[in-house]
């Protein structure tokens, strides 16, 4: 199949579109359309927040006449009735004659039966320009419908010798400011941030969205009207030591502590608190098993999870192959070899070694950011998404 | 002082004739010179090795007639007998009118003294044009003149958990064969190669720059005509521990072992072997005092050092001070908390934390490169030089 000169910058205007949603369109992907005539954008339209317009109702709801014309969109449009009509639904009654999709939605409730049905309706669908560009768009959305899975992002703090605390296991402000705003930008992209149990006693964190510690420029943060969400957070806590005067019980939002605790009235303080409680299953040595708590996030609707943790719970995640992008902000400063390690994993051979793919480094203020993606298939059985 | 634009563009030139002296001019600092006549470069030389001519004289010597003519050299002329004669000697006679200067010669045998001398002969002399740049050509002269001590590199390797080892010690290939390149110019560049008898016992290191592993493109290596010189290699070997059939004793240059080792006789097999001994005064626990060693070698004319080390030569190092310039090869890899140290350097409190200056990262190959400048203001009661 071959795309025009058109095609391709009205595409790239759509994804421009979608990643506006980048804060705030979840559990729904993000997605954008671009109406076009003779060559000539018409009509533009992004999804912004689940239960409101998709990009292709807000991109027609602008056009008294869509007859003839052709629909850009970064993702199949619906096929199926949610808490909005099925999208191919509002492309055939508003007449346009073609679609041009990025992607097939990996949506089981779509899967294909949206161009289906536009097809059907004598419209000519073109499939797979700039599918890449879509699919990064979405990950966690696309990881999450294909593997029951999230996105998980794990963000650390070192330093230069790969130390994540001292050995007292002080560690606060090892990065500076800018990292920290750097961290506001990936909790508040994500559905859940996760941590354990360690960092709520020795830290008390809040773990929130502070919208007075930074500002986000960029139109993404247009959909929000100045109100960050507050993502879902999520303690890893088997033995059920949260105090129920934790800083992160009092306000900014919902949390939940996923324990190996079965007894209720152990969670009743909890509760009272505001706290959410789910027993999830043994990881077979009387931990909460991350996969199944993983999986578990996914069934709740989350794409994106930020998992801010210490050695021990970062080192299992990796260690079970859970972990897709790590952040590891790099202080340039020395902590000494008594400090505790970056990733809680011990290796005895060379050939235990994990490799990763630095995808990204960049300066964030005086510390710098690594981003590294961990290979799916090196990952102890766990199967590529 | 005000410099007009031909200043600055024939200055400019001047250092980057100097930089070619990158791997040939020690013990004596890489120099350029340029000589103009109305704006015009006339003629230009460079210090190739020592023993040889100097810039001044070599572009002198392609000029028939320098009268009037403006001379630019990126460090002051040298007033003294050395093997070769005074340069401010031979920029008097051949009559140039105005001699411009990058920065005075530290050295104690100048010092100001060429200046004196071309000015007492009615020459104009400015001084002070791009001096940051022409200090930055001689880190390692301008350290040995000032403060009696070379300009240290460290290198190391990493994984990006800060390992530069396994528990076994197992740390060959860790990072990738551009890296090692990379290393190599940095050995070729230096005036010593500082390891541990460790490194020897256990991979019977060469240490050698390897002629046939890479070759350099820049003007730098046509000094060289084709050969690459070998750096002094020294082994800290406190208890005299290195075998005579060491591989780095088989040739490619001069070995010298430091020592504590008093005993003559125990040095024969090595000094048989072709080592040099050196007894380096203690440093208070039996072993080689790493600061006294430094002082031996700037006094034998190293104005670079680099130290390929493990952690633990590479944490003395660090913590006495001595380390200039870090270079971190960082493998995309993590090598598990069970992995030796980066540096071996035990802290206990945040404040005792050693704050490093990123100046530069980047990628050589698959790994990255991470340049750090160690702050002198903060070691261990040893002065700015």
């Amino acid at each position: 199949m071959s795309f025009s000169d058109v095609d391709l910058r009205m595409m790239a205007e759509a994804l421009r579109l979608a990643e506006r949603g980048r804060y705030s369109t979840s559990p729904n992907p993000r997605v954008g359309c671009v109406i076009c005539r003779d060559g000539q954008l018409i009509s533009q339209g992004w999804h912004q927040r689940a239960g409101e317009g998709h990009a292709e109702v807000n991109a027609l709801a602008q056009l008294s006449d869509a007859k003839g014309a052709t629909a850009y969109v970064t993702l199949e449009p619906c096929s199926h009735q949610g808490r909005t009509p099925p999208c191919a639904d509002t492309l055939i009654n508003a007449g346009v004659s073609r679609v041009v999709v990025a992607m097939e939605d990996p949506n089981p409730l779509v899967a294909g039966r949206g161009i289906t049905r536009l097809r059907e309706a004598g419209i000519h669908v073109d499939v797979g320009l700039m599918a890449v560009q879509a699919e990064a768009l979405n990950p966690g959305f696309m990881r999450r419908m294909r593997g029951g899975l999230p996105w998980l992002r794990l963000k650390s703090a070192s330093s230069i010798d790969g130390r994540t605390a001292m050995a007292s296991g002080e560690s606060q402000w090892i990065t500076g400011p800018e990292a920290r705003v750097d961290v506001q930008k990936l909790r508040a992209q994500s559905c859940a941030i996760l941590s354990g149990v360690e960092t709520i006693l020795h830290d008390d964190a809040a773990l929130t969205v502070r919208a007075d510690s930074f500002s986000i420029e960029d139109v993404s943060a247009q959909a929000l009207d100045g109100q960050w969400r507050q993502p879902l957070r999520v303690i890893v806590d088997s033995s059920l030591r949260t105090p129920p005067t934790a800083k992160l019980l009092a306000g900014g939002g919902e949390v939940l502590i996923a324990t190996r605790v079965t007894d209720i009235a152990k969670h009743k303080a909890l509760m009272a608190a505001g706290a959410k409680i789910v027993v999830i299953e043994d990881d077979g040595g009387g931990k909460v098993s991350l996969p199944a708590l993983m999986r578990y996030l996914a069934d709740r609707g989350c794409n994106e999870v930020l998992l801010e943790a210490g050695a021990v719970l970062a080192g299992a995640a990796l260690r079970a192959g859970l972990v897709d992008d790590w952040f590891v902000y790099m202080a340039p400063c020395l902590m000494g070899s008594s400090g505790r390690p970056l990733v809680d994993w011990p290796m005895t051979a060379m050939q235990e070694q994990q490799a990763v793919d630095i995808i990204d480094i960049r300066a964030v203020g005086k510390d710098w950011r690594i981003q590294c993606r961990v290979p799916k298939a090196q990952h102890n059985g766990l199967e590529q998404a």
